[in-house]
C-alpha cells in the first residue's frame, strides 16, 4: 500500500497534472487545426489513457487520510475510492481521443467534441496541486494561483471555441490566427474591450455575451482574491499598530509624560519584534500540561544547564520547578527589585543582562547576565532586598516566588541546603565588595 | 392558520417568485416585439393577477416569526400583514398589463409603461429567496446569488430600454435585435465596452450616461461582494496560521529545539483537524449549565458504559461526577504520570491508547485503549504512582482529581467502595505482571 | 455662542453645502458656456461671496466639541477657528468670479480659472456632511456616498476641462456638447472606454491620460469601498456562523448522538435571535458598576414588582440583591431541578415558564411563568428539593444562591422573615396537591 | 561605522533612490530616441556607476538590525551584506549603459538592452523606501504607494517597449510619439482600452496579451490594496459599534426603558471618544510590572501631588498603593454612594466632579474636582457612609479598598496617622455644614 504522502505518489501526481495541463492544451488546438501529425496524436491519446488507468490502479493502493491518521486497509482504500473520484477517473481514462482520430465518429460533426472529455481530469490536477501546496503556501495565495491557472486555460479554450464560432474572415495562418483569438479572449477577460474585434451575427453576439458574463465573474474572483490576500495579510499587524493607537489615545486622554509614552511605545516594538506581540504566558497556557512541561524545560534548559545549584538536582525536581516559573519581561532602566524593598520572589535571566547596584545607585556591584540568578535570599529568609538590581537592556526574567519554591523544595532537602549555602556565599561577596568600595573611597578622600 | 416554514407555503412562494421572473422576462418584451400573441398576454395578465390576488389572501392566513416564536393570532398576523407588504401587492395584483392589453390607454404612448408596475412583485420574490435560503447558505454566498440575479434581470430590463431608446438601425429581426441589444447592455455593464455600439444624439447618450454608472456600481457590487467573501472564508484558519506563525516566531526568537518546534506544530494540526482549533473546554464554557450536563452525559457515554464502576452506579452519581470531569490532551509519547511521582488524579480514556510501563520503561504491562481508566489508587489512597503511564498517540482523557472524586463520592457511599474494590484487583494485576516478569528474566539468565 | 449641534447650525451648514454644490455646477458651466445671463452671474457670485462672509461671521459665534466636551469661550472658539479652517474660508468668500465677470482679468484667459478658486469650499462641505451624517450612518456607507459624490463632481469638472481642450469638433449645441463630454468623462471613468471618443493630438492625449488615471483610482476606491462595506456587514453573523460551524467540528469528531447537537443548535440559534449571540453576564460586567445596578435594576423591575418579597423590601436590600442574581438559560425540557436533589439556589422567572413535577414527573402541580419564583426553601433550609422543575420553552431565569443571600439578608432580618413565611405557605400549597392527586388517584382506582 | 538610521544614511538612501528613478526614466527613452547628446550620456553613466559603486563602499560601513538591536561589527557587516544584496548591488554598479553607449556592443542590436541592467537597483531603491517609510506611514497605505509607484514606472516601459515594437506609424515627433505610446499603455492597464489603437501582426499582439495580462492584475493589485486598506480602516469603529448594537438588540429583547438605553449609548460613547473604547485595567494588565507601577505613577501624579496625605509620605508607600488603585467610571448623576450604605472603599478623582450631599439630596455640603479624596473613612472606621456623593459628569475615579489600605499601611505607621487627621477634619467639617444649614432652615422658618 502506497503512503499518501510518499514521495513516489508525489511525483506521480505531478505527472499526472502535467498530463491534463497538456492535454488540455493540445486537444483542443488538435481538433481546431490538428496541429499533431496524425500519428503523433493517436499516441498522445494512447499515452493520456493509459496513464489515466495507471492512475486507478495506483489510487486502489494508495493510503488517505481521515482526521489526522493515515487509512492503508485494502478495503477501506477501495471503498474510499469507488465513492469518491473512481467514476470520473474512469470516464476520462477512456481513449475518447483515440475514437474521434480513428473516425468512428462523423469528422466535423459535434462529436468530435467527444475527445475533450479527457478534460476533467483537470478537476482532479486541481485537487492533487491543491492538496500538495496546501501544507506551505498561505491558503489565499494558493487560491488566488489557482483562480490564475484557471483563467489561463479558460483563456485557451475560449480562444479555440472563437476560432471555431468566428472562422478565420482574415486567412491568417494557424499560429497567426490562435494568436489573434487569444488576444481577443484576453481583452476581453480583463475587461479592457479594444472593440476591434467584435461579434457578427447572432451566434457569435450570444457566445461573446456569455464570455463577457464569465470573463467578468473572472476577473472579480481575481480582484477579490487579491483583496481578500491583502486584507488578510496585515491583519496581525494592523491589530497590533491598532492596539497602540488605543493605547496612545488613552494616554493622550490622560495627558501622560512623553518620556512614559515613549517607554510603552518601545516596549510594544519590541514585543512585536521578538514574538509578534504574542504573550509568552499565552503561548504556554495554550499548550496541554505534557506539551507545557517540554516547552518549559527546553526554554530554560539554558538556565538549568547554567545555574549551578540546579547542576545535581533531582530531574523532577527541576520539571517541578521549571513548569512553575513565571516569565517577565523588563525593558531599559526598569527596576527589577530596590535595595530596602521588601521581596520574596527570585529570578532568572533568560535574555538581557542586569546591573546589581548599591541602595543610592553610585556603586555597581556586578552585572548579571543570561543564565544566572539574584534574589535567591529572599526565598530563604524573610528580610528585605540587600541591593538594587536594574535592567540594562530589555530582559526577559523568570520569576521564582517563596510560596512555589517552598512548597516544591520541601519535598527535596537537598536542594534547599544548597541554595542556602549559594545565598550566603553571594551575601558574603556584596558585603566584601561594599567594603572593598568604601576603602577605596576613603582612599580617593 | 398557515405555519410560515410549512412545506405548502414555501412551494407556493416559489410559484410566486417565478411568476415574477417570468412576469419581468416577457412583459417588457412584449411591450417591444408583442412576442405574445394578444390571446396568450391576455391570459398570462390575468393569471399573474389571479396568483397575486391569492398570494395576498394568503398572507392574512400565514403566521410570522417574531424572536425566535411564531405568532399565528388572526388580528395580529392581519395587522402585521397590513403595516407591511400589503400595500405593494396590493398594486402588483392590480391587472395592469390587461388595461394596456386592452387598450385602455393610448397604444404607444407612454402610459403603456404602467404595464411595468408588477414588475414591484420582484422585491417580495427576492425577500422570499432570501429568507429561503438563509438558513442553508452562508450569507455572502447568498448575496453574491441575489446581486447577480438582479444584474441579469437590469441586463434584459436595460436591453429592452435600449430597444425603445435606439430603435433597429440595422433592421435586424426581432431576436436578432434583442440580442444585440443585450449584447451592448453586457458589455457596457462589465465594464468591457468595445465600443461598437455606440448612443446617437443626446436622448441616447444621456440613457447611457446612467447606464455607465448603473453598470459600474453594480460590477462594483459584484466584485465588493466577492472579495467579502472570500475575505471570510479564510478567516478561521487564517486566524489558525497566523497564531501558528506567532507561536512560531517566538519560540524562533527564543530558539526551541527543532524537535519541540516540530511536537507543537503536530498538536497544533491535530487540534485544528479534530476540532478547528477550538478549544473543548471553551465549547462546554459557552454552555448554559442543563445543557452542559447533557452534552458531558453524551460526551463520556462511553466511558459510562465501559467503566464498571459506572455500570451500577446511581444516576444522579454519574451526573454530578461526569459534568466535573477535565478534559486533557496528550500527544504521543507524552508522559500521563511517572512511577514515583506523586499524583492526585485519575484518568479516563476517551480516545486513544496508552502504555502502562515499569519505572525504567523496560516492561511493557498493559496498554488501555479507549473507555479504559487508570490512576485509581491517587484517588484513595496519598501515595506514589506505582507505573509510569505513556501515550501511545493523540489521546483525549479526562481528568477526575481527588478533591472533586471526595466532594462528590462522599455522598455517595456505595461508589466509593466499588473504586475501592477495583483499585485493589488493579494493583494485584500489576504486581503478578511485575513478578512474572521478574521470573522470565531470570530464566532466560 | 451658538451651539455646536443646534437646529440652526444644522440649517446653516446644508445652506453652505447647497451653495458649495451649486458653484461648483455653475460656474465651471459658465466659464465654458456663459449659461447664466450676465445679471445672474454677478448676482450669483455676490450671494456666494456674502453667504460664505456670513459663515466666517457664524464660525466665530460657534461653539465646537473637543474629548466629549462642548467649548463654548469667545477666545477658545475664536483660536480654533483661526487656527483651523479661518483662512480657507476667507479665501473662498473672496468675489473671485466677480472679478472675472467683471472684465477685471483679460478675458479668454488662463485668469478666468480665478473663478473657480471658491470651490475649494466644497472640502469643508464635505466635512459639515461628513460630521452631520456620522452619529446616524455606518461609517463604511457614509463614506461610500461621499465617494460617489466627489466623483460625480469630479466627472462633471472633467467634462467642462475637456469642452475647453478638445472644443467643439462637430458645432454641438451647447448642451449637447456638455452631454457628450459627460458621457465621455463617464465612459473613461468608469473604465469602459467605448474608444468611439478619442483625445487628438499631445495636448489631449496627455489631459486624457491623466484623466485615466484619476478615473481608475476613483473606480478603485468605489469597489474598495464597496468591498469594504461587505466584509464588514457580516461580521457579526460570519462570526457567529463561523463559533457554530467549529462547535459542530468539534462535535461530529466526538460523534455526539444527533438530538444533543439539534439541541445545541437550537440554543445558538435562540442566542443570536434574541441577543445576538451575545451573552448578558459579558455586557453588563463591560459596565461601570453604578450603571450595572441601574440596568440590573431596570432589568428586574417586572419581578421586584411581581416578586411579593420584595414589595415592602427596603430599597437598599434590592439594589444589593438584584446586583447579585446570575442569569441562567434553560432551553426547552432541561430540568432546572430535581426532585431529590441537594441544591442551595433560589431561581426567578425573567422569561418563559418551567412546569413544576412530582418526582416520577406524572403528576403536574404548576405551571410558573415571568415574574414567578421557586427554590426559596434551599435559601433557608438544608434539604433535597420537593419537586422537579422543568423549562417549557426557552427560559431566562435568575439565580440567587445561598451564600449571597445570607450575606445580604443577614442586614435585613424582616426580610429574611417574609421569605421564611412565602417558602411556608408554598411547601404547604405543594403538599396539599400532592394529597389531592393521591385521593383523585385512589378515587380512579 | 555609520549607524543605520543615521541621518547622513537616510539622505544617501534618498540619493540612491532618486538616481534609480532617474535612471528607469532616461536609459530607456535614451535607447529609444536619444534624448540625451552623447556626452552627457556618457556623463550620467559614469555618475550612475561611481554612486552604485560608492553605495556598495558605504553598505560595509552601515550597521544593520537585528531583532531590535542594532549590529555595528565589521566583520558581522560584512558578512551580512555579502550574504543579502551585495551581488546585485555590484551587478548594478557596472557601467553597462557607458559599454553600450561606447559601441562596445553592436548598435541596434538586442545588446544595447544590456543598458537596462542597472534597473535592477530599483527593487533595492524600493526596499529602502519601504524600510524609511514603514516607521511613520499605516503598511497598507505604504504598501498602495508603493503599487501605483511601480505602476508608474511600468506603464514608462511598456511605453518604450511599445514604440520599439510598434514603431512610427503616424511619424509623429519623438515626444508625440511617446505621449501616445504612453496613453496607449495608461488606457490598457487601467483597463479602460478605447481601442484606436490596436496591435498590428503577431508578435505586436502577443506583446499586447502580455500587458493586458500584466494590466489587469496591476490594476487587480490596486483595486485590492485599496480594498483591502479600507476594510482596515474602519476595524476599530466598526467593531465598537458592532457591540453597540449587540447590547442595544439585546436590551430590546429585555425591553429596558429608554431613559437607562440611552444613559448606556451615552456611556460607550464616551468610552469611545477618550479611550477609543478601551479599558484602562486591559491597558495596564498588558503591561510589565515595572512598566505598569511608572505609568501609574504617571496616570496619578496630580492626586500624589495634590492629595495632603500623600505629600510627606514615604515614596516606596506610594508605589505600593498607587499600583493598587483600581479605575472606575461614574456616569452623569451615578451614585458613588449613598449616605447610610456600608462601605469599604475610598475614592480618589482622577477627572470630573462630584457632589456631597445629605442623605435626603437636599442639600449639597460640598463639590469635589479633581486631585479630592474621599470616603477615607472607610478605610479606618466601620461604619456606614454619612454623606451621599454623585458624579456631576463622567468622573474618572480610583478606588481603593480596605483589605489593599490595610495590607500596604500596616507597614507605614505615620501614614496611618496622617489619613486618620484627615478624616477627623472632613468629618467635623461636614458636621459643622450640617448644623449651619439646620440653623438656616430654622431661620427661614
Amino acid at each position: 500500500m502506497l503512503a499518501v504522502d510518499s514521495k513516489i505518489r508525489q511525483i506521480w501526481n505531478l505527472v499526472i497534472c502535467l498530463l491534463s495541463v497538456s492535454s488540455v492544451l493540445l486537444i483542443p488546438l488538435s481538433l481546431v487545426y490538428h496541429i499533431m501529425p496524425p500519428a503523433v496524436a493517436l499516441a498522445f491519446s494512447l499515452v493520456l489513457s493509459a496513464a489515466y488507468l495507471a492512475d486507478i490502479g495506483l489510487e486502489f493502493n494508495t493510503s488517505y487520510r481521515l482526521v489526522g491518521k493515515v487509512v492503508a486497509g485494502r478495503l477501506a482504500v477501495s471503498r474510499h475510492y469507488l465513492r469518491q473520484g473512481f467514476l470520473p477517473d474512469l470516464i476520462a481514462a477512456f481513449p475518447w481521443y483515440f475514437v474521434v482520430l480513428a473516425g468512428l465518429v462523423p469528422p466535423s460533426s459535434y462529436f468530435t467534441l467527444l475527445a475533450l472529455i479527457p478534460l476533467i481530469k483537470l478537476v482532479k490536477a486541481n485537487r492533487l496541486l491543491y492538496s500538495m501546496a496546501e501544507e506551505k503556501v498561505n491558503p489565499a495565495i494558493l487560491r488566488l494561483v489557482l483562480v490564475v491557472f484557471w483563467i489561463l486555460i479558460a483563456d485557451h479554450l475560449i480562444s479555440c471555441a472563437w476560432i471555431i464560432i468566428s472562422g478565420n474572415p482574415d486567412g491568417l495562418a494557424p499560429f497567426d490566427r490562435y494568436v489573434r483569438a487569444l488576444y481577443w479572449a484576453t481583452t476581453t477577460i480583463t475587461t479592457i474591450g479594444y472593440g476591434d474585434i467584435t461579434p457578427d451575427g447572432t451566434t457569435q453576439t450570444l457566445f461573446v455575451i456569455l464570455i463577457e458574463f464569465f470573463g467578468a465573474a473572472m476577473y472579480g474572483l481575481v480582484i477579490g482574491n487579491i483583496a481578500g490576500l491583502i486584507a488578510n495579510i496585515d491583519v496581525a499587524k494592523t491589530q497590533y499598530k491598532e492596539k497602540l493607537e488605543k493605547v496612545n489615545a488613552f494616554f493622550k486622554f490622560k495627558s501622560i509624560p512623553l518620556e512614559v509614552k515613549r517607554k510603552i511605545d518601545d516596549y510594544y516594538a519590541y514585543l512585536w519584534e521578538t514574538r509578534r506581540g504574542y504573550n509568552e504566558l499565552a503561548i504556554l497556557e495554550d499548550l496541554p500540561s505534557a506539551l507545557k512541561e517540554t516547552v518549559a524545560l527546553s526554554l530554560n534548559q539554558d538556565i538549568i544547564a547554567k545555574v549551578p545549584i540546579f547542576a545535581a538536582a533531582d530531574p523532577n525536581l527541576i520539571r517541578d520547578i521549571i513548569v512553575k516559573l513565571q516569565p517577565a519581561v523588563f525593558t531599559p532602566g526598569d527596576y527589577v527589585m530596590r535595595a530596602g524593598e521588601y521581596g520574596d520572589e527570585m529570578y532568572f535571566i533568560s535574555q538581557g543582562s542586569v546591573d546589581v547596584l548599591s541602595a543610592d545607585e553610585a556603586t555597581k556591584y556586578n552585572t548579571l547576565a543570561a543564565g544566572s540568578f539574584f534574589g535567591e535570599m529572599a526565598l530563604l529568609l524573610s528580610t528585605t532586598r540587600t541591593a538594587t538590581v536594574r535592567a540594562n537592556e530589555y530582559c526577559d526574567l523568570y520569576v521564582l516566588d517563596k510560596a512555589t519554591f517552598e512548597a516544591v523544595a520541601g519535598r527535596y532537602p537537598g536542594f534547599q541546603g544548597s541554595i542556602k549555602k549559594m545565598a550566603e556565599e553571594r551575601r558574603l561577596a556584596i558585603e566584601a565588595a561594599k567594603r572593598r568600595q568604601e576603602i577605596e573611597a576613603a582612599k580617593k578622600k
